[in-house]
């Protein structure tokens, strides 16, 4: 199987995008295109484009909007599909790229993808992500995305000790990240203090669903991100960037019904997409400097962290508390700013993450580096917790 | 590279579905994997699964049905995406999951697609249907696929000299054809004096968009069709049955607005990725057996067929009037009835048109059986031919 690495990247400011959905796609997708170094006119070099969106059918009114991008950079005929997967489309996106490049029937693969969210109201924008739960189940009953998640982070809080405070520590971590981040939608730094009263037992922000606090949840954005793929052997010949290769790629599904699953609290198809990383990668959860974890609702990363094996069970909140999770601690998590202060333009995220990882495994990424940073995990959460995807880049050497 | 078969196929009958959108696709998908034998239990063998559906979203009000599809079927943790590219994205997610095998990722994947239209008013699934073109130009302008369609039909009538009657004549072949096909949508049989005045140069039916008349477009349709994909070299330790390999595949997009196209009566989606199928395969246009080609309006079935290069160009409509493309004939196109009057189920058609060249290639097409058929192709034509999927299945050894 052919390796495959990552030559470009590109990325809107999250937040309010004043212009059309499609041209919020092609300007990553440009972006992207040029970083990669298609110098010799990228139409020479794509053969294939994966546009991920969760929304465009139900917010957009559109479909067949990876034929529009083709034409709009002027990529035809590359092949074009759209890809999706709930807020999970982008990471989706990015393994079918990477089969299409294995399966050596494409040298190079633009992926992008995006959202737009911002110019629905709330609650319309709260229905159409709930779209994803269980249209016979879940859907029909009226639950949403935050209703779950309330339930969720009251039994995970209850299990494993993890206090009001803890999540106010990591909106303040992620804050504080997005602070260094120029793209991320929230520039707003956030003290302990702000959230938490005196005794530092009790939350100050209005609840959302209770435990859940306005702080625990990332805002409505619109946003697109992008990432050219490359065979790794074909780089050169091509004029492309040195590539940050992708180790392990893979998805996981678990029970659409979330109330069929044995134990709540674990998220297995995190757990199970994770091992298939790598696995794949050849690579053991000791060997991250950095992860990107879905923390579309902060509780998440904590789950997410020790299911993929980065902490023991129950204990990430006391890693956070010492500070490892911090930029410059021993395992940086959501240096971007994650979904929580980054943004979440759903169609956009898996590929946001790791346009990140690719920041920060080139060293470029600025005041938010973390040093020495060679591994990358990515964890893309779709629905809540049934179809997830992880991705491993790395600059290590492949027989290393 | 692997190469891929297809063990197991399913189908529901076109028309109205009486059942959910979830419960329609689950039955297309456990008949391809009854059909393909996984009798040790699917989950043993499915990798991943992937959903073909342009009105998921915007029809039903859903996204993330491919993670209900690996819930309902009890195919977790099996991967799962859902494809979108208009009317061709079942083309695409066979595509897709051709490259997922042939990458080495997986072994065996499902592939399912479908689509609800009837549940809507005609113009509201006249106006889905009309999503998939440019959202910026055309879709604005408030053009439908019929009115794109009327111009294309006149121009090319003007310039090959096809009559009304042999637009009549396709309708009364696929009619026919469909009347021997029990899960065919329409099984009304047609007279070409049903179509045409005494005279045979006007017709009585009608008018759509001048010229096209309602015989000349198929119907609104329910529906969902699925393949159990699977590497050649992995079926018989799989244990499933001999499959159907697929010796080509490919995709091409053209420009999104067909206004900008050099020559509005050419097909260049068509041509590129029927070439490069066939390029993929080491076959040529000569040893198409069967066809299945993309009618969802009667004339591009004549169009099709010349940029497949099946005909010279210009010719086409001169071997309908000989006969020649009817069951017994020399190239029989449509024995399933065609879109026409089988039915288009958008994210179904794809996969059915594939189906079908499974049932002739072998030789269980019943009284529809196109005799000793040893390579069929189909071409799934997405948006108004700016997104086309080419595939040629063949019985022929790999080194014939």
């Amino acid at each position: 199987m052919r390796s495959v690495g990552i030559c470009g990247i590109g990325h809107t400011k999250f937040g309010e995008y004043p212009g059309s959905f499609l041209t919020m796609l092609c300007q990553a997708a440009l972006e992207a295109m040029d970083d990669a170094g298609t110098s010799g006119g990228p139409h020479h070099v794509i053969d294939q484009i994966l546009v991920s969106t969760m929304g465009a059918g139900i917010l957009n009114h559109q479909s067949g909007v990876a034929s529009a991008v083709a034409d709009a950079l002027a990529l035809c005929p590359a092949m074009a599909e759209t890809v999706e997967n709930g807020p999970a489309s982008g990471g989706s996106a990015l393994k079918l790229g990477y089969m299409a490049i294995a399966s050596g029937l494409c040298d190079c693969v633009l992926v992008v993808g995006g959202d737009q969210m911002t110019r629905v109201p709330g609650p319309v924008a709260t229905d159409f992500v709930a779209t994803m739960l269980h249209p016979e189940a879940e859907y029909r009953l009226g639950l949403t995305l935050p209703a779950f998640v309330g339930m969720f982070t009251r039994l995970l809080m209850d299990k494993n000790g993890i206090t009001p405070r803890d999540l106010a520590l990591l909106a303040v971590k992620n804050h504080a990240n997005a602070m260094l981040n120029p793209l991320a939608q929230l520039h707003k730094p956030v003290a302990l203090s702000d959230l938490m009263d005196k005794t530092e037992t009790r939350r100050r922000d209005r609840i959302i669903a209770d435990p859940l606090r306005l702080y625990d949840a990332c805002p409505i954005s619109d946003g697109a991100a992008a990432a050219v793929l490359c065979a790794m052997d074909r780089t050169q010949a091509l004029g492309l960037r040195t590539p940050v290769r992708i180790a392990g790629i893979a998805s996981a599904t678990d029970t659409h019904v979330v109330a069929n699953r044995a134990d709540p609290t674990r998220l297995d198809a995190v757990r199970i997409s994770a091992q298939h990383a790598y696995q794949m990668a050849g690579l053991h959860p000791a060997d991250v400097d950095v992860a990107e974890l879905h923390d579309a609702f902060l509780i998440l990363e904590l789950a997410e962290s020790e299911e993929a094996g980065l902490f023991p069970r129950g204990t990430s909140h006391l890693a956070l508390r010492r500070g490892e999770t911090a930029i410059g601690g021993r395992l940086p998590i959501n240096p971007s700013g994650g979904l929580k202060a980054k943004g979440h333009p759903l169609g956009a995220t898996g590929i946001s993450q790791v346009v990140e990882l690719v920041h920060q495994l080139r060293g470029e990424a600025g005041e938010r580096q973390v040093p020495g940073a060679r591994t990358g995990l990515a964890i893309n959460f779709g629905g809540f917790g049934n179809n997830v995807v992880s991705t491993l880049v790395t600059t290590r050497k492949e027989d290393a």
